[in-house]
């Protein structure tokens, strides 16, 4: 069985998380058991919500355990089986963690999906066409449930969930402005993903400056908002909402790491009638066939052409995750291991 | 036509409202056109929301005009009419504002409503069996949605919204607990209006401490809560609710004066997959008749047995309003016009 480089998590951050809080090691596989296949992983995916789990409060899910590989999803290829429900050479995308190789229990319901690559790219199952898709799509339909002549937006609009919901919103006769961070990205937002509109916040000092901003590319305000980032971005939306507009909240990003990031004017929940709600898609597994048919089709039409960051072997996988905290990833965050 | 007595709104308050806010006059009553008639109030309804359309900012109403008469509840009686819809002497329930008589359209929609004083004291067609009683209703049914045996809170416990919120949810075998002020609401809560448990926000200097005995009260954490306040009592209870919970936002009493009142982690709403909804009970009359309905049984069968602080005379209306705003009433605070 072959050498499998690992990056446990060794300690929790107080605070900042560091490259100091994850630690590598290698050990070799163990053997195949019954039923189980092992998967070579062509990518690990890099996502906000593992920074919330690296904390040992009270979260969504079960904290990262300390000592243990981290988790996170991957796709690969099956190398060897000992279940008749894969063939070595399946593409697959699982739950594999921060490493180069899993032992999978093949029967396990969810643990492993095979996949596809005529016409989607094996990675984009960690992006458009995997966990952020759904995310986006779910959101979007769900929450937001928005109709054609309406206008939503989207904070870290160029990231693998606001780049899908772009495609998804225009094919609902939307009109789409995302937020991103500097100029490339929201250059890049309405050139490349479909929005008509993107706003740059790092022009804008505070809320107001950004929600003036927002009124300009949202004459007819906001019905719905996807919020993936909190604090000042989710307080200047919140002020240009239309009466019984629908805030669906996916992530806090920007509050990750305790800074405290109120909600400053709460009363406008009451004045515009809105909706806040808070979602993960992991628990609502029933809208995923669905959810992953109409985003393989946009990917497979070029109607969602979503942009990757790849950073190179599994070591450069702890500085590409706190890049991506602090938003310096274009597009999804992967990380390539072959 | 009799002389009648109005408050005018006279100028819009900086901070804090005071009653040189309000202007008494007094003026004769129009002669009635074909189709009007005229009313004589016996109770003048006041409530937190006038507080908001006192300003000139945004709000989910138009704003009270200045050198108008003060909007408002009203139940009385008619005392001439030259509608056929209406006769003297019947019971109706209308917005007279405030002052002792009302020249009104008969005809149209929603301006003026008979009631049966039977089994229900007309002042509760103010209170329980009126506004505040079908947002209550509103808020429990339509956005907390609960279950027997799901715990749920209310704050203000004890005015007009929270004892009817308290009727409708024990009704349904939700457990009870509400959030008041002093002692006295806190016993009467429990002993009068079937709260299970009441808190008494007063005895909590922060809402870390508050959070604290909500944990004790809800020992199975929160499901669903009705806000009527916002501020330190809010954040408290984001803090104990459940996951998948409901918040039913219909009041910020605590933030009509201008103070700053955050929602200082919001990312409670991501971790614990809340919804949030701000409702204004007006803008959803199909359900009143429904509603009003189950309000008038409980009433008249005794499983609802409001109290009201009686205001006496119209000249009292505008130290009892400011009152309500700071909690110093107890139960739905009423002027009484006769």
């Amino acid at each position: 069985m072959p050498v499998n480089q690992q990056f446990l998590l060794d300690n929790r951050p107080s605070g900042e998380a560091v490259t100091s809080n994850f630690k590598l090691v290698s050990s070799q596989t163990a053997a195949l058991q019954e039923g189980q296949v092992l998967v070579c992983h062509h990518f690990l995916s890099l996502d906000p919500y593992m920074r919330g789990r690296m904390n040992d409060s009270k979260s969504y899910a079960v904290p990262q355990p300390l000592g243990q590989v981290m988790q996170g999803g991957t796709v690969g290829e099956v190398v060897e089986s000992r279940s008749p429900l894969f063939q070595p050479g399946d593409k697959v995308v699982g739950m594999g963690g921060w490493q180069q190789y899993s032992v999978v229990d093949a029967a396990q319901p969810g643990a492993l999906r095979k996949v596809d690559t005529t016409h989607v790219p094996l990675s984009h199952y960690l992006g458009a066409v995997g966990m952020p898709g759904v995310t986006a799509w779910y959101g979007l339909l769900k929450i937001i449930e928005p109709q054609a002549g309406q206008t939503v937006t989207v904070s870290a609009a160029t990231g693998a969930v606001g780049s899908a919901f772009a495609a998804l919103a225009k094919a609902r006769g939307c009109r789409v402005v995302g937020i991103a961070g500097g100029p490339d990205k929201c250059k890049y937002a309405v050139d490349e993903l479909g929005f008509d509109a993107c706003i740059d916040y790092k022009l804008h000092p505070d809320a107001a400056s950004l929600s003036k901003a927002l009124k300009e590319a949202c004459p007819k305000g906001i019905d719905g908002h996807f919020e993936n980032v909190g604090g000042m971005v989710l307080d200047a939306v919140l002020s240009q909402m239309n009466a019984f507009g629908r805030i669906a909240v996916c992530g806090m990003i920007a509050g990750y790491d305790g800074k405290p990031l109120p909600i400053t004017q709460p009363s406008l929940i009451l004045l515009s009638r809105l909706k806040l709600q808070g979602f993960i898609v992991s628990e609502h597994m029933d809208v995923w066939p669905e959810a992953l048919k109409e985003l393989g089709t946009l990917v497979a039409t070029a109607k969602l052409r979503p942009r990757e960051s790849v950073a190179q072997g599994l070591e450069a996988a702890p500085e590409a995750f706190l890049g991506l905290l602090k938003g310096k990833n274009f597009g999804k965050q992967l990380v390539k291991l072959i």
